[in-house]
């Protein structure tokens, strides 16, 4: 990897996306073989979470672990009270003194590129506020690869929370830098993908899109559900209109040649009866976070 | 081991609990010989505890890391506010990609089966409530095996609240799978052991009891006391009468062959000069945890 | 080491300390050496931290995984609602039963002696209350001889906070067992050095001292700063002015051949752009925690 730290998926380019998706491959194969694996033995990774998010926490801990590796860290802020009146510097300081890399979580910000600047140790962004999560994004285009083979060319439909959501906002940035993939954005009047990313898509002539506001998934192959979250809505009624609309059913997918894929967790966007379908892929998709966080964990501290 | 999860006591027959016994001296033989142990290897244990249980959480992530093992986990429903919203069905999904085996404490009844349901891995149950917590009741019967040398024939007395005490009526079913045992119910009128319990046993013949509500150790090989709670008793006077009554001291048991066990942790139910008498096995019961649970990892991954 | 624990400095001799600035340096070169280490493999460290302190934690849980070891724990009182009730010395019995050695944080002086005398296995005290916190004072020593070349004839001013910061105490007292050392003692009038720290260095021939309430560094070798906390001062007007007198700047160590240190976290004792400069080591400081930690925890356990 050329890059010392993963901050945001804007920093690396497709070439450096597709050496991240090979190597999670491998990973994928090694998890497989069920043999033990020492490649990051004696490497410590500390695991900084300014907010709870267990979800993606366990991940980083179990790619390390996977690895032969082992994990320092904290949960959530309460349980930090001696580093309350901390600088992120210090403390960022003070954990390359211990660990050989960094995963943080922050509610703020610009939060992890700022510790990227005082850490002597590889920064790992795990989510800082609504800006960015690049693991994320990078486990996403992993399922699609190994979903349906190939990330050119594919028609996906975003639907639901289009506005708030920055994994969907930072997947339409990696895919653009893709060929022919068409994007479909579905979701109420409300919550509207941003106009600024329409405007990059605009500028991109490798990429095409269309808005709707009714589900139809004809031709698509992968769909992309979202959460929608009733604090969104200012109207209860509006909430409670809408999100019978958006949500998957066995019906709206039966027959249909397409994955589904879901970020997690989902309240009641995705149909219960859907999870035995062949097309949900939701929770092949977090599993696929750990070979993904694997692959990274590996080339950032091979440097 | 024939089953694929541990959830109750009541799952597993009188062979398979001895197997288990038989593996956990093996167990206790290997954590004697100081030997660096490898046998779990590359392999990651989930604790999930929906609350918190520190001694049941920290007995079984050194079973699994005295087997070479590793482990991931959250110790708090309000350290997991990701996961709320999520149905415990899809966080177990989630966890089934990460881990090897699922340890679950939860507060409501019937958790831990529901979780073996959606599991691709093993489940053990690790309290779900006041219903079931196998594993301290195979550490109970190891205590008395390797104490009394025997688990047959025994007279046993279980002392104090006998109506809340989970373990009390795990450790009586799985008694009267045994031989000529007996048991000594001896507690007050208001913590009486539960009905349903004593018509259980009504139905076996290889298994004797009585009641008593005064403390009367003779001919008893094992006292197993339990804590008594303040809040049982709408009448604080009560309480106060009845906690004396039911405190084991020196003289209760002196010169007496018998030996003393506790689930822990105690208040004030077990006199502090009893714990340097020979009789006195809680704190080896506790440290009995180990090899147990060392022993159902291993046998549960090794399926 | 003839210690079974490791409670308070003043238990250990000058011998003892060298020896472990020693071991803590071969241990330091292990570290440099990217080596895997498996010195401890095997071997369970419980941090029992019954007040969160993040930083301690960490280099604790730091040093033990860098020697091959496993570390169990919990990180605050809050999340070990269990164990409420029920008291520390069986809480140790318990622990001892599970793990190779203990690290305790609590906030009760005099808590780590009491744990120390319950445990069978090895105690070290990470912080108890007001009181003592050795491995700290030991990682101080160390960071003056790594970086003086040698602790005898050496010149120390502590400035700020020295009536309540257990750190300068338990420093002074360790210093006082080496050769030809003399202290300068800088603080507002409210917060100076306690007179008895005062009266036992009067007894010693190998120590001198003097009060200052200026900063003036001349001839100094090293710079201990320390936080003054706002709320020590009855009149704010008193902080306020007090605090702007004992910040570090740039000028004040301009040219000047000493080392600065701080047991951090620092608040805005010391100015930001003094971290670039050699003379500032106090994140060098926090990372010697891990080899010295290292260092006791390797010497306890060969026992």
């Amino acid at each position: 990897m050329k890059m010392k730290h993963l901050i945001s998926i804007k920093d690396i380019g497709k070439k450096e996306i597709l050496k991240i998706l090979d190597e999670s491959e491998k990973m994928e194969e090694l998890l497989k073989s069920k043999k033990v694996i020492d490649i990051l033995n004696g490497k410590i990774l500390a695991t900084l979470f300014y907010e709870p998010s267990t979800r993606t926490r366990l991940s980083f801990e179990t790619a390390m672990k996977r690895l032969g590796g082992n994990v320092i860290g904290f949960t959530d802020i309460k349980n930090t009270s001696v580093m309350k009146g901390e600088s992120l510097a210090d403390t960022i300081r003070v954990i390359s003194g211990y660990a050989d890399i960094i995963a943080i979580r922050h509610p703020s910000e610009g939060s992890a590129r700022l510790a990227s600047e005082y850490a002597t140790i590889p920064v790992i962004n795990a989510g800082d506020g609504s800006n960015q999560h690049p693991t994320q994004t990078l486990l996403d285009l992993y399922t699609i690869k190994r979903e349906i083979g190939k990330i050119d060319g594919i028609k996906i439909a975003f639907v639901g929370d289009l506005k708030y959501g920055r994994t969907v906002h930072s997947l339409c940035y990696a895919l653009s830098l893709f060929d022919d993939v068409e994007i479909v954005f579905i979701s109420p009047e409300e919550l509207k993908i941003p106009r600024e990313i329409i405007e990059d898509l605009n500028k991109k002539e490798n990429i095409k899109y269309s808005e709707k506001s009714n589900i139809d998934l004809t031709g698509i192959d992968v769909v992309y559900m979202t959460r929608i979250q009733k604090e969104r809505f200012p109207d209860l009624n509006e909430y409670q209109k809408v999100k019978g609309i958006y949500k998957l059913t066995r019906e709206l997918i039966y027959n249909k040649n397409l994955i589904v894929m879901h970020p997690l967790p989902r309240v009641d966007e995705i149909d219960s009866n859907v999870d035995e379908l062949p097309q949900a892929k939701y929770f092949k998709q977090s599993f696929y976070g750990v070979p993904v966080r694997m692959a990274i964990l590996k080339m950032l501290l091979e440097k």
